[in-house]
């Protein structure tokens, strides 16, 4: 299965694609944008993962947040994912509010109806997306990092926290520590996963982190004017569930910074500088 | 009069503002986007004009340029106006079409119904809002630059050339090279200004040239593989007349790169650096 090319434009000596596929896992044409560096050009280069948050397209992230210039430098392939299935017959929250459904898969399987046959975020991330990235991009797998943003934040640090060893590198930028603790998870672990909480403990950071899984280390990053700090991103829970179980983690409270892309753009170069350190990049 | 807050939001260590203020030149609310960068807390700082091409608002630069990087380092204010009045009452395109009309002011005031009322951008450009910058900004205007995308680097050409002085340091992106020698100029200056050409001239970069104005220097890069390269834009025309008026320019032909923000992003910085060598900023 090879990727259709929607656009493509250089940058900072590479390439910014944008590409479309055919998912077998979410049953529709899925989209993800994939920056190539100019060293891909002699071999295959380390792969940082993007998830993105609520609302958000693989678009958000590869225009808004600069990171193609630091990936340049380094060598690093940039992998930005939509959020969600999409298209006719793809359900969606039935008011639909930006925080479930369309553009808010959080990065589960759903196990409900009606989800449960376009919504398998983590299949389609954890195997499907994964085998395609190497066979068609100049993509050294064995050399991974991950990150993302709010909801992506979150998806980052589960998939890397059920895959151990897969991923060398994992840092977020305002996760959602504890979906099993604030409206947004809340919202979404019941409709898609159902009312039995202990099926959840699967998508909660913290939850598996007291379950015994860890990552090599972890670096956060959270605005402290962000709007969604108390209600819904609680960087303390995962403080202190990393505390608790000895996990490292460097949390940095980043003074006056808000929940938008102007934080991400600031801190992107110190994150994918944190991955190409633990990758063996440049 | 002072400008309203939009939003606000912390970018490497300055402030990303977006402001609106009724215009009376336009006779509409306009809005304009202002990063100020650090430097700005002890006292007044160089300014930067970033005009955008078709179709922009404020955001298009704001959010996808990655300029707030280096102008935190380098101490610069950087404004990015709207391009058009907008709003109930402005008169559009009959058709729609994204080259004439709103997002496509043109740079120019107007002198054909029904656009004289709200069609004054280059009134609004060149007096009412740099007042408004000297009054709600820590601007130093004597230190002032001025570059742009597409229409927008047309706009900072002729903008520069009818006043010098004005500016310290001038560059464009990709710039409309001369708007009466292309389909999206003569549309736009046959309805604004009416069928005399040779009232064209004063939105002509060429043709200002050729009539002796002049600037301190000029750095245009253009990608060789940017879909308006040969219809519109047309660079070998402004190379020619700045070689026939003695009018220095660094025209820099950059190999593979297309009309998008990607191509801005990737040299904005060396942009802002010839902007502050010549503003005397960092």
């Amino acid at each position: 299965m090879s990727f259709e090319v929607v656009s493509q434009s250089r940058s900072f000596g590479g390439t910014q694609f944008v590409y479309r596929h055919a998912s077998r896992e979410t049953g529709t044409p899925m989209r993800l944008a994939a920056f190539v560096p100019p060293q891909a050009n002699a071999g295959k280069v380390p792969v940082v993962w993007f998830l993105s948050g609520l609302t958000c397209t693989e678009e958000n992230f590869t225009v808004k947040a600069g990171a193609q210039r630091v990936a340049s430098e380094l060598g690093l392939i940039l992998i930005a994912p939509d959020t969600s299935p999409r298209g006719e017959g793809v359900p969606d929250d039935a008011q639909g509010a930006y925080d479930f459904g369309l553009g808010a898969g959080f990065y589960v399987d759903a196990t409900q109806e009606p989800w449960t046959r376009h919504y398998r975020m983590r299949s389609y991330l954890e195997r499907e997306l994964p085998a395609l990235v190497a066979e068609n991009l100049p993509a050294d797998m064995s050399c991974q990092g991950i990150t993302g943003h709010s909801m992506g934040g979150h998806g980052a640090l589960t998939i890397a926290l059920r895959n151990p060893g897969r991923f060398k590198a994992v840092s977020a930028f305002a996760p959602i520590a504890s979906p099993m603790n604030c409206p947004w998870g809340e919202k979404a672990l019941s409709n898609y996963i159902g009312p039995d909480r202990a099926a959840w403990r699967d998508y909660d950071a913290c939850a598996l982190i007291e379950s015994g899984a860890r990552l090599p280390d972890l670096l956060v990053d959270q605005g402290t004017v962000d709007n969604f700090l108390e209600s819904q991103l609680k960087p303390q829970l995962l403080e202190a569930a990393c505390v608790k179980a000895g996990q490292p983690l460097t949390l940095r409270m980043q003074e006056g910074y808000d929940h938008s892309y102007f934080f991400i753009a600031t801190f992107i170069e110190d994150h994918l500088r944190w991955h190409a350190q633990r990758l063996g990049a440049a």
